[in-house]
């Protein structure tokens, strides 16, 4: 790739570690010029993970809410993709290296997204399905899928345990999953399996704190527990989990939840890769960083989106995809503008409000200052995600997907493949 | 499941061991009575195997070429799906077992299907992508964009071993995947990867006979073989491969060919599973049947599909979909005639000729007699696999994606997924 020539020439180049919101977003600022940009990542794609959720209730197929990278960077004349993981990044000499491959930078933007956090809880980590990746949603529909397989051939007794599907974490994730959960469930699964009875399926949703949806406001957190528990999900509120076993699930002071299936939505955390790259990690996993998005001492180094730790109005800014999208503009201008010989200015976050749908015709919409529920919700964020989509034909076929379930209450996408996990 | 009690009130179960094209069509057949039907299959889902090699080549998602089995059985009144491994076949007890399950028949069609048959030759099977199941589409897939990964970061001279592609077989899936293979390096990973030359790309076709499609007229075959060089593929008749090796191929008298990726195309057997269950096995794996396609000396036992050898005017049948179905319709039939107390009646093929597609508007086709090459066989092609796909969204979505590669030589699914295999 002649990238000691190119060194040698002096032309400025910036190095992004990630390819999420925060990643691709800051080649797409950069990559046109003047500096050369290298986009590194571990996938050769991008995961859309807000729709993530979709995928581990069988309404999407993992290529829908993936994207190629290399197709993205194509159109951008002074980017380059290369597909590594990084292993070490070198502050001093400005270079990052991994998977044999050394590259050096003039400026950094480390961009690796976040990881689920376990909070130490005995056993989560273990035990617990997380929601991170496409190999976690597909990790876990097969297993879903799998357990009525098991509950099929079963004593009635055993379904019980087998059908307890306990997601832990109330927030938009644990909201939206559990959601499409029960609606899978409750409509093409109970088709499937007409032996196992609506009484043997339970879906629990456990939040520690006293509401649903914590970041929005009161009436929304309300609206979504009406909307979750008038579908006949069992959500508890104030109901810290305590440990997580092969067998249950315990809330702090309560008895075991018995439960073949615990999914954890309850916590996210900067990517580990962050501390083992030497680089200061403080709350939440997170690297802080100045006002601007640098690195204290490290003026060539920016972090951008969930691996960023920046506090606003004295509180740290959500690790959302706004975010992480807005931040990636302004460290991609403070770039330029050190490139121009001028100072970097600081972020200032824009809420574009928050989303979170609960199932066929209900979400909660806080946006413009407005609150909004039900249908008109809905729509909005049909909307915004179908625009947020990458790429057009992952649109039109996500289109076709909804579009199928809403008419039909029908979901062709569940099979158990490639059928990892099944003992 | 209270199969023991249905055992009792001597109601007729037929077991069906496999969902592929046989075992399917024989639970359609028999599914509305007056027997009851187990279709057991240790997969949940149904597998469009003619269209594998387009997942392998990254045009579909295996999402589009499969069908939960338990969406086709619920139509079935008198049917109902297992999911779970066939482990042993006892046909004096008359009883199926696997999983932990055991379930007693009157009558079984056996319809396991085939596997790769590489015909003892040294490492083949050790170091050739096989392409018989969604894993295996999915692993080559990964497998072809991961070398171009690697060679976009290696220096020119490790790029040609690391971009060969050998293609052993010149039977239909050979000269499919061939077409598709070259036609996905040539547009779309071309445009990906701008750092790669033509030239350091290389696709070779290796058939041991003189010709390619044995099974179609002469003609076709040499279509095929003018198509296939003219889209530049290496394709080199009469080379019998005598040994694959982690580091090449070789050709009988032959030097050996560098080559990262060897995919086998060359051959199938009966699937395995027939001799560990203790039926007679003959040549290619198969089990040797009457004309009636039961076992001789059992009756109440069936063999459909690939597993089944039957030969017709002294050649032995082909194993291909339309001989599945049409077994699956003559031994659903024969199990009918004898519950009610007929005999069985021996099994006629009815040719409805073959199909293979070359590449864009290409494909030879002989039906009704008639021999096709071209835009027009193409086009029937198209038809025959779209009407033939299970299921009408399958088919909708399937659709979306022809026309999307057809309008812009774009592929969208080229992503690395899960990523097994990566090393």
């Amino acid at each position: 790739m002649d990238m000691a020539a190119d060194r040698e020439q002096r032309v400025p180049r910036v190095v992004i570690v990630g390819a999420g919101f925060a990643g691709l977003w800051a080649a797409r600022e950069l990559g046109r010029g003047p500096a050369e940009v290298v986009l590194v990542d571990r996938q050769n794609h991008h995961t859309f993970l807000p729709l993530l959720y979709q995928v581990a209730t069988a309404e999407l197929e993992p290529e829908e809410i993936a994207y190629p990278i290399r197709s993205i960077v194509r159109r951008l004349p002074r980017a380059r993709f290369v597909m590594a993981e990084v292993q070490a990044v070198d502050l001093e000499a400005r270079r990052v290296t991994g998977d044999g491959l050394t590259l050096p930078y003039d400026y950094l933007v480390l961009a690796a997204g976040s990881a689920p956090h376990f909070f130490d809880i005995p056993g989560a980590a273990e035990h617990a399905f997380p929601l991170k990746s496409l190999e976690d949603a597909v990790r876990l529909r097969n297993h879903v899928l799998w357990c009525f397989e098991r509950a099929a051939r079963e004593p009635q007794e055993a379904r019980h345990r087998r059908l307890t599907f306990v997601i832990i974490g109330g927030g938009p994730t644990g909201v939206e999953f559990a959601g499409a959960l029960a609606e899978l469930l409750r409509g093409p699964v109970a088709a499937d399996y007409p032996m196992v009875r609506a009484g043997d399926v339970r879906v629990v949703l456990l939040e520690a704190t006293d509401r649903l949806l914590p970041g929005l406001p009161d009436r929304l957190g309300a609206y979504a527990l009406a909307r979750l528990r008038g579908m006949g999900i069992d959500v508890r509120l104030g109901a810290p989990v305590s440990e997580v076993t092969a067998e249950a699930v315990r809330v702090r002071g309560g008895e075991p939840l018995a439960a073949e299936t615990v999914v954890w939505t309850a916590g996210v955390r900067g990517a580990p890769a962050a501390g083992r790259w030497g680089l200061p990690v403080g709350r939440g996993g997170r690297v802080p960083v100045l006002p601007t998005l640098q690195v204290p001492g490290h003026p060539d180094v920016y972090v951008a989106g969930d691996l960023a730790y920046l506090e606003e109005g004295g509180r740290p800014l959500p690790m959302i995809a706004p975010v992480a999208i807005q931040q990636a503009r302004c460290a991609a201008r403070n770039i330029r503008r050190q490139l121009a010989g001028k100072a970097a200015v600081p972020f200032r976050y824009q809420d574009p409000g928050m989303l979170a749908t609960i199932g066929r015709g209900a979400a909660v919409a806080h946006v413009w200052g407005k609150q909004m529920t039900g249908f008109p919700a809905w729509v909005l964020w049909l909307g915004v995600h179908l625009v947020n989509l990458i790429g057009f034909r992952n649109r039109l076929l996500v289109l076709v997907n909804w579009a199928w379930d809403y008419l039909f209450y029908e979901r062709a996408v569940r099979l158990i493949l490639p059928s990892p996990g099944r003992g």
